[in-house]
């Protein structure tokens, strides 16, 4: 019999946010509202009360809050999340049998039907009531007491009595309830709460070799230094170094990815280990530990955060290799595996095998790899391809680090197939590289972000938008102009709350790829040291540091969950909104997508979805080009020419004043 | 940790059919395919293999049948239930190792790539195999060790090896997998299968007591009896009886629902029990139990089945009021509570209370109930408002019985809110009453059969359609005349595959209202014995018989998950098809919604989805008015004159020979 208590007449179900039954979390950051939606109801016509209960994970008690009816037996509550670390909440429900019989007995006497009994049944509920909260004040015992004897009276019953039922007597009752029969939502909904930066972060990435003097000298953590200033002034906020590792000799890459490099060539910084060190040892070249500290102090003093490349892969010369040779997988003729994509070979990199006998050993090293660099300071890493690891092990780490440290920030980097993008996100990762790299046309990103803000994904998965990477120079760069870069980089930094650049090969414009077709670059940073001249006139600087402070002087443009998509009669023309949830702050961007021609539309935008009036006027800001302009109603004309600038960022000023507003009108 | 076994490197989610995390199981009946699909992944680009395993709850042992692998990552496999009762089934991925090294090795050779080293890996792989499968027959034993062999010689690999892996080996080797580190799908998936009828009948609800010879003598089990013949000929397969218990005296409603009832009128046979009996008794006028199992056995003679009505509420008079007071709730007086909508009172009815002391003791009863007349050779029960009795009590019994007897069926009629109308059926109600009555225009029915037969409720709503029932005339019939009735039937019994109506009234087309605006029939059978002249001429007999005989010679009538709705320009027509899941069978139904003017339009029935090509010709063949027609292509022009006929049903014929068929061509 499943009937241990079967009068829980209540159901519960269709619970969201809930992710896969709630083997995993949803996410939020702190401040952040966490909306909870169910269907709740029970048999025949009694009223029910919902209450949503939450808590942090150390917290020993529930806070509980109510719930409120919407249509078709949904009810909706919500709650704050205050701190880092884990929330839990949970949803309840009962048949209020007051609420109930208060319900039925107006109805009754609206009718004019004989009450008594009712009234009768009232005194029972109220002497419930008083019995069960010895606390009560007596301010309120009295109250009920009154109310209990005018039941009882027989006097004139609908003068008396329909005020107090009317809204009076349920409402000095809400604050005690009788909860009976109570059905719980069986399932642990959880949120992992994160710092604000897990939500809204602007990334800077560079090679700190290419810091030095020229092509020649190597650059240090003190190059790095120096160059915070450049970075800081264009407003980024996180600045993520490529592994910063010893470099296997090995099977060094060379020049172009040479299958062999020549003496003195650097090789590639994801070929990890050398009789220097692994994963837990700096680079010599770089600088000392100490130094890479200075770093991440210094950058703390320009508000920078320093993000550090975890790529758990190893260059034949790491102490691993010897030191733990079962966690690589052998062939038959008893070498190491090295990676590959058949038939391309990396022999200098030899991947961890997750199916080693010793998996239990090789998962506690590699998260002490994470708990050794916190150590030196830092807070935020960028995981190489963790989608060719063990899915479980990145679940298992990430718990872990964040039971001690919740204020890790982990980004994946998973250019893979959506499942497996998505999964990493639901086991844990922070951030997440997206398709955005090569989303271009209006349906490809619009299709796209309606599939990342407005199904579950926008409860696991945060979207870092990359126009650019060491690995990809998309083609729409390669052909596009200066102008095609300025989009990218509006698109990345308005459509997402998180988005990066990898520099100074964004800023400069480099847009020569190796092949023909291919997305590499030519004489790719990855493989040689690199002399930018981030001075240069003809420098995307300005309008990335302009960016930046758009995003950081607009909240709206803070979250992704308020993005919407809005018509425009032209294939080139894309538009989208962001607000905040108190609509105080609203931006609109339009956007050409053509990097070659002007293009003119009519924007649809719904002025009730922004809680306007449909015909109201309004001011818009082009916060880019600092144009004021006076729109009118829903639809409103625009002309972008990529030549000027290829984009509008709008602040929609609700309000503007008319003669109602002066002083000595009426 | 949560890693128990950490090596399980495959990720299965998102399974579809599953109900509320396998909180409920999903409905088929015997004979059916259960089609699956899942989300299965892992890190890295290894192939997979995955298995769908199912079992009845009876079978010690699972089946395994393979999945195959679609596109995105989703999974599909299949399995037929031939057993009533319950199935469980389940999904298991791992890494399939063996065909990781085929792919692999394949394009490494395609690439000129040296593959030694992969051979000898293909060497160990066999071996682990042939170790594995001690019973392997020596014919298989013997090629794996020819190809060992071969692999191990040295010889040119190219000629030799390659036509070996590209298809012969795998082929082998799939019937002796080496399953290692298996992930399982965790919630435990259901399928409750149900016999045939479950999925497919034909209702008809009368009132025994009319059957008697005019108002004033009362029908029996007898005039039932002899009444079977007439519903049978037109083609019904389940007679559906009201209430056949003693009636109660107190308060007994009069003609149209009067307060008070005049000496001799018969009252509503749902005001159950009186000091003959309760539940478990036979009203006196309608004849013994053993008559009625005399009935029962008629019936099953004319391949018809009686459905009985279980009403779980009480008269004053119900022998339960006196022997179990404890299960209805009493009111401050002492008095027991009878049913209220306020200002509404039903003074002959009493619930019962399940928030009782002893709600065990009464869910035992209420269970013992359906025991009995089970009992008595019953095996449908059409439950009345199980939507004002507790939800999670539903599950309990329906469990319960079908334990014991999967072969009973329930219909629930719960004209109520549709989350608690979708839950009695999670809950495991077979069929379920529905919205169809008042869903008229195109858009209405479009719009709700896409929900019921595109959705999740697809796995576990079964709809039984009823144009009127004892409690509704509903207002589109009040006014459209014959065609209107005419119109109505079609709809029930070709958009599901169950449907129902209530006779006479039904065939002989009563069709006034008690009050205006209302759907209460005007002297309503409920409280009075009708006298009905159903050998009349002007019926809807012979339509009704057609539209049965159709339904029971095409199958693609008997499903409803194969229902689609098709492009018609013309809001006044509708047209849907059905097919069985090999198209041997196609049905295609144009309705005219408007019961007085001709309507025309052109039908887009897109030939690709029943696996036709876009430009066949083929016959249509209108089963209800026998013409046939000649199509051609997706668009064909109708036209219907509800005066002539409200509507056609197509059999599609898909074939129509051509000079390529006859003998001597070419």
């Amino acid at each position: 019999m499943d009937q241990k208590e079967g009068r829980n007449r209540v159901i519960i179900e269709n619970v969201k946010p809930e992710i896969d039954h709630s083997e995993f979390p949803i996410k939020r950051v702190v401040g952040d509202k966490v909306d909870v939606e169910a269907d709740i109801f029970c048999d025949g016509h009694d009223l029910l009360r919902s209450e949503l209960l939450y808590k942090h994970a150390g917290d020993a008690d529930w806070t509980i809050s109510g719930m409120e009816k919407k249509v078709n037996d949904r009810w909706k509550g919500s709650f704050f999340v205050k701190k880092q670390g884990e929330y839990h909440y949970t949803l309840r429900a009962w048949v209020d049998r007051i609420d109930t019989w208060n319900h039925d007995i107006i109805k009754k006497i609206d009718a004019e039907v004989d009450v008594r009994s009712d009234l009768a049944e009232g005194i029972q509920l109220i002497d419930t009531v008083v019995s069960a909260y010895k606390t009560m004040s007596p301010k309120v015992r009295s109250y009920l007491s009154d109310v209990a004897a005018l039941f009882a009276s027989d006097k004139n019953i609908r003068e008396k009595t329909v005020p107090i039922l009317n809204e009076e007597l349920y409402e000095v009752l809400y604050d005690y309830p009788i909860r009976k029969f109570i059905t719980t939502y069986p399932s642990g909904l959880r949120v992992r709460v994160e710092r604000k930066k897990a939500a809204f972060s602007s990334w800077y990435e560079f090679f700190p070799r290419s810091l030095g003097s020229g092509t020649k000298i190597h650059g240090t953590y003190a190059d790095c230094i120096r160059h915070l200033k450049y970075v800081a002034d264009m407003g980024f906020d996180v600045v993520y170094l490529p592994p910063i590792h010893p470099i296997g000799e090995s099977h060094r890459k060379g020049k172009n990815n040479a299958v062999e490099a020549s003496p003195g060539e650097p090789g590639s910084p994801w070929a990890i280990g050398s009789a220097e060190g692994g994963h837990k040892s700096s680079h010599k070249e770089l600088g000392t530990l100490e130094e890479f500290r200075e770093l991440v102090k210094n950058a703390a003093d320009h508000n920078i955060e320093i993000a550090l490349d975890i790529a758990f892969q190893c260059s034949p010369d790491h102490p691993y290799v010897n030191e733990h040779p079962e966690w690589f997988r052998h062939r038959p003729d008893g070498t190491i595996q090295y990676a590959e994509n058949p038939p391309k070979k990396y022999q200098d990199i030899y991947p961890f095998d997750f199916e080693s006998e010793d998996w239990e050993g090789l998962w506690n090293e590699l998260k002490s790899i994470f708990i050794f660099w916190i150590g030196q300071g830092v807070r935020i890493f960028r995981v190489d391809n963790p989608h060719t690891k063990s899915l479980r092990f990145w679940g298992w780490v990430i718990d872990e680090i964040h039971q001690e440290h919740p204020d890790i920030i982990f980004l994946s980097e998973a250019f893979t197939r959506p499942k497996v993008m998505y999964h990493l996100a639901k086991r844990g990762f922070t951030q997440s590289y997206t398709y955005f790299t090569w989303r271009n046309s209006k349906k490809e990103l619009t299709r796209y972000f309606e599939e990342l803000v407005m199904t579950d994904a926008r409860e696991f998965f945060r979207p870092n938008l990359w126009p650019n990477t060491p690995d990809i120079l998309p083609q729409f760069l390669q052909y596009s102009g200066k102008s095609g870069f300025i989009t990218r980089a509006i698109l990345a930094a308005t459509l997402s709350s998180s988005y990066g650049i990898y520099g100074p090969a964004f800023e400069l414009m480099d847009n020569i790829s190796r092949d023909e077709g291919g997305e590499e670059y030519h004489n790719s940073e990855k493989y040689e040291i690199k002399d930018w001249d981030v001075e240069r006139k003809n420098s995307l600087r300005p309008i990335l540091k302009q960016l930046n402070k758009i995003r950081h002087e607009n909240q709206a443009l803070q979250n992704n969950h308020s993005l919407r998509f809005h018509e425009i009669h032209n294939e080139n023309l894309i538009a989208y909104s962001k607000h905040t949830d108190d609509y105080s702050n609203i931006i609109l961007t339009v956007v050409n997508l053509d990097p070659y021609h002007s293009h003119s539309g009519w924007i649809h935008f719904k002025l009730t979805d922004i809680k306007m009036k449909e015909n109201d006027s309004y001011q818009v800001h082009d916060l880019l080009g600092g144009a004021y302009y006076l729109w009118h109603g829903d639809q409103n004309y625009t002309e972008l020419n990529p030549g000027v600038s290829p984009a509008h960022i709008f602040r929609i000023r609700r309000k503007i004043r008319t003669e109602q507003d002066f002083d000595y009108f009426m």
